[in-house]
């Protein structure tokens, strides 16, 4: 199956209009901003800086590049045309004659070029190539496409043809998934054979030249990728690796590999995500670590995880046509992608914790306790490795394309994501009008132009309600469609999540849900300690829907345990009823610093 | 209050006899043998060795003397005794004409002694000072306390007198009550005077000359003394302190210093202890966190800790002669302390974990990360710091001493600790027949030699029979007694024991436990996740006594969460009733490796 471009597909109102609006208006300028300051966007001009930037700071500046570009193609902005335009032609102004480009390397360790597995040349590489994608599709600008071009060639010859690098496989995946993109733009054969070369020659090596402690399971070179059936090490590698097989899959028809990625996609969601969709639950490593280890407080859940994985399930969703990628995706658009973002735009984690215990996370941060993970309590505005903010303002922007989905060969078409908007392409004319996430109403005008297709909507995995029309998770719909609108509600509710038995932090607790939405409550809202709260039932929750940032509230009937002043007794706890302030995850620690729980004791 | 001496009080039979033995014949032979197969008796000699030892390596010998002294005096052994009287001969031959000792400092950095406040110079002084003591009242031995003598001369010299040291108040507490049992001893004012000086001088530096990064709250030196009002810092240092000012307030009458202590004991026990007693929740610093800051599979609890805080609660009942203290040390003998040594005797645990999740935990070993703590899963021969193991043998020895209490002057005898024993002095003859703790059947036999008195028999915390000569936690008998034999049935029960509402990790969990003692599951003894259990009563447990060291097994009627695939669900648990296989907490991780489990969900 296909997704369609920005060009087709646009948001149009609602819920994602006014994210879209911030990120336009807010985060984009600001994260342009913060990476002026550091020096991100200097360095391009490969002049040595005090202090010195990163080795990966290209990959920042590339992933602002992307939402930029994606940005300007539905809304001019002469500022961010402007730093666009000036970033472009420093890059392409400073790329040695080689084809070679990285700032850091070029300004301050030129000899030192492709010897560090560890140091993300080959990764900012990647998000270069898929900034010139985005550059060449949505503004017709093929300057860092001609870039692209030259640098691949130089690095196919140091890695194909003369092997003359210290290391094989490229320490952090991306650069793989960037040149399917260059190969799917422009069909140029050499980078799909750069990009199956570095994938097939993975997990082929026991051991590459690695100066830095990198493991083989951080970046999952301990297998060929085709025997990979458990995700393991860096998540954000582990996903970046993932989405390039599955584009290897989808444009060989490799079987065998489809189906590594399906396991490796069953492995990851059903053994190692949080309930909102985080992934990578240690801080050592950024990464996976064995199944059902989903510990709340100190959970990792990196929000360039989050975001690489909804990419992979978008992947898999073209691959394979299946629903429960849109579900995965769901899951990971309202809630571990949307926390890493404030609700002014412009402050962000990095790390999405499922618990706040605010006194215990300021005791180890007035001790500076530099290895024990402390999860921060409120966004902030950068980062010293600051991978996550870039990548939320380029998947703001690149949200329409996640959507529909198409066969236009069987005249098969899918909606799987409800987000207020329209469809335009010489396939089909639709639009969607949504509620989500205050309601499970939608609207959906299709106009096949003539012929006669398959209209699947995708059944969200949080709706129970039974439909005649349900098929494998969607509801299906075959005919000539002439813009007739189809409304469904799909009837969100208020309802308990619980977790796998097999998760320690988790038994005997349960979550709080709406339609897609996880919600939590903090401390700032409720005026006793949430440790003492447990939950029965979430029959006579009392949901307000707001017109600001938050969307919803929800006050919910629940259980306080008594105050003892024993530490340990024999009696089993006293409850008073209580009435328990929540608010929809994403939306946490926008306020005062407190205590903030999703999991709580199920009381039944 | 007193207590009374080893030549008074002795163990006759039951559980603690077959403990002591193994104490006698596996554990204080097995600890001598690391310790001199590490060179921490030979470095006595003063002699460079390689690898260097640790500069807190005196300490543990000290520990092992002082546990050796106890031994002899109820039991010879040649070999003890000769291994005893070469590390004796060794410390006061090589001990410097100035009087100062520390194999370490005089082997490797002679130039920097009393520079270094973390390096535990005056820590280890403390231990051969108790090891003195030891020497002098059970042996007959004056050797170590002339040495004690001259060391405290030039201690006092440094510190008191020319105070040209580069630190002030020791980093490390211990000889403060080290000094106290010196002067308790031998009356000689000075061993007194200089406590005091190190007691009264904390806290009114606003930092001592600290080269390593010890911060103030680590060593108690945030505050003076009697303004002390939360257990902070080092665990086992605190229990070191708090003790010292105990003793300080018993010698001097000073109520505010009692005061001090008193609300610093109910800080711990209402706020920071474990249900094992075990103390110091964070591996980092091995100390205190905030209140109620209880994770279970991260705990540390050293096994120090327990100990050190069951010597503060001895010397809490001295002072106050309240049952409380009599309660919390019941809570550390038979769970915190005891789990610190292996069934066999020679194995240790430095951490004690409420819970292990095995696989995790071999996931970050098999990945040697270094700053993730992972608790062992099974008890090793030795450490580098090697703290623990000499602790627990000479707390063994100790323990007749914490049985009875008395006030000879009031005509009052408490008994706080039932096992089986006898006690013999000028005030009273006694013994004590206890099935503890496989039943709460004790009987007691007192002659007070033809005086009145009042026998108080401590009423166990987890006992809820009615007594009517119940009084502030003591069942109290008045009048002259003739050997009559007083049998009491505390009557142990299978009983589930909550957590305080405020402690996030237990929250909605229970423990069980029966008389003093805590229970646990481990996998090795039941056939499916101890992950997905939960328990609703404890009403059918069958108990079974065993002849083996785990004095007993459980089985608990409990509910097994049905295997689901899905990583999270809508449907509420479905639960199928299981048989919980449970053993004594202090005998879990003897087989083979694998998961355990103390707090589960309660499920009503």
């Amino acid at each position: 199956m296909k997704n369609f471009s920005l060009k087709e597909s646009r948001i149009t109102d609602g819920f994602w209009a006014s994210r879209q609006t911030l990120n336009a208006e807010h985060t984009i300028p600001a994260v342009y901003k913060r990476f002026k300051e550091t020096g991100r966007f200097d360095v391009l001009k490969c002049k040595k800086q005090d202090p010195p930037t990163h080795y990966g700071s290209d990959s920042d500046v590339a992933k602002w590049l992307e939402a930029a570009a994606y940005l300007l193609s539905r809304k001019e902005d002469k500022q961010i045309r402007a730093w666009y335009d000036e970033a472009v032609e420093d890059i392409c102004k400073n790329q040695r004659e080689d084809g070679y480009f990285n700032s850091y390397y070029q300004t301050y360790e030129p000899n030192e070029i492709f010897t560090k597995r560890g140091d993300h040349e080959l990764y900012c590489a990647g998000h270069l190539f898929e900034a010139a994608v985005a550059g060449k599709e949505y503004l017709n600008d093929d300057r860092l496409l001609r870039f692209s071009e030259k640098y691949v060639d130089y690095i196919y010859e140091r890695f194909v043809e003369k092997q003359d690098t210290g290391f094989v496989t490229p320490g952090h995946e991306e650069i793989e998934l960037a040149l399917y993109r260059l190969y799917n733009l422009t069909k140029v054969e050499k980078y799909k054979t750069l990009a199956n070369h570095f994938l097939n020659v993975r997990g082929h090596y026991d051991q590459c030249n690695e100066p830095y402690n990198h493991s083989i399971l951080d970046s999952q070179n301990h297998l060929p990728i085709r025997e990979q059936t458990e995700a393991v090490g860096h998540a954000v590698r582990a996903m970046y690796l993932y989405i390039a097989m599955a584009d290897m899959a989808k444009l060989t028809g490799d079987e065998e590999l489809r189906k590594a990625t399906e396991i490796l996609f069953d492995d990851v969601t059903q053994k190692k995500m949080y309930i909102t969709g985080g992934i990578g639950s240690s801080h050592h490593g950024e990464r996976f670590t064995v199944p059902y280890d989903l510990e709340n407080y100190t959970s990792y859940a990196e929000t360039c995880a989050s975001i690489a994985f909804a990419f992979f399930c978008d992947r898999m969703q073209q691959l394979t046509g299946e629903a429960k990628y849109g579900h995965v995706f769901e899951r990971l658009l309202y809630n571990g992608i949307l926390s890493g973002v404030s609700l002014d735009g412009e402050h962000f984690f990095y790390v999405n914790p499922l618990e706040m215990q605010n006194e215990r996370k300021s005791f180890f941060a007035g001790h500076q306790v530099p290895f024990v993970h402390s999860p921060l309590s409120k966004r902030i505005k950068m980062f010293d490795c600051a991978c996550c903010p870039p990548n939320i303002v380029r998947f703001i922007e690149q949200l329409p394309t996640y959507i529909w989905y198409a066969d236009e060969e069987k005249n098969e078409l899918i909606l799987s994501q409800y987000i207020s908007s329209s469809l335009s392409n010489d396939f089909v004319d639709a639009s969607i009008t949504s509620s989500f996430p205050q309601s499970g109403k939608i609207c959906v005008k299709v106009d096949s132009k003539g012929k006669k297709i398959t209209l699947k909507l995708r059944i969200p995995q949080w709706c129970d309600k039974k439909f005649e029309n349900a098929k494998d998770g969607y509801l299906v719909y075959e005919g000539v469609f002439n813009g007739e609108e189809i409304c469904v509600d799909f009837e969100m509710k208020v309802r308990l999540a619980y977790a796998n038995g097999n998760v320690w932090q988790n038994s005997g607790r349960t979550a709080v849900t709406y339609g897609p939405l996880v919600f939590c409550a903090e401390s700032t809202d409720n005026d006793f300690a949430l440790a003492k709260v447990a939950i029965s039932d979430a029959q006579n929750a009392v949901l307000e829907k707001t017109n600001d940032e938050y969307a919803l509230r929800l006050q919910l009937p629940a259980y306080l345990v008594k105050n003892t002043k024993a530490l340990y007794t024999f009696e089993s706890p006293e409850y008073e009823e209580c009435s328990l302030q929540m608010v929809p995850y994403f939306a946490w620690a926008n306020r005062e610093d407190g205590d903030m729980r999703v999991w709580f004791p199920y009381r039944k």
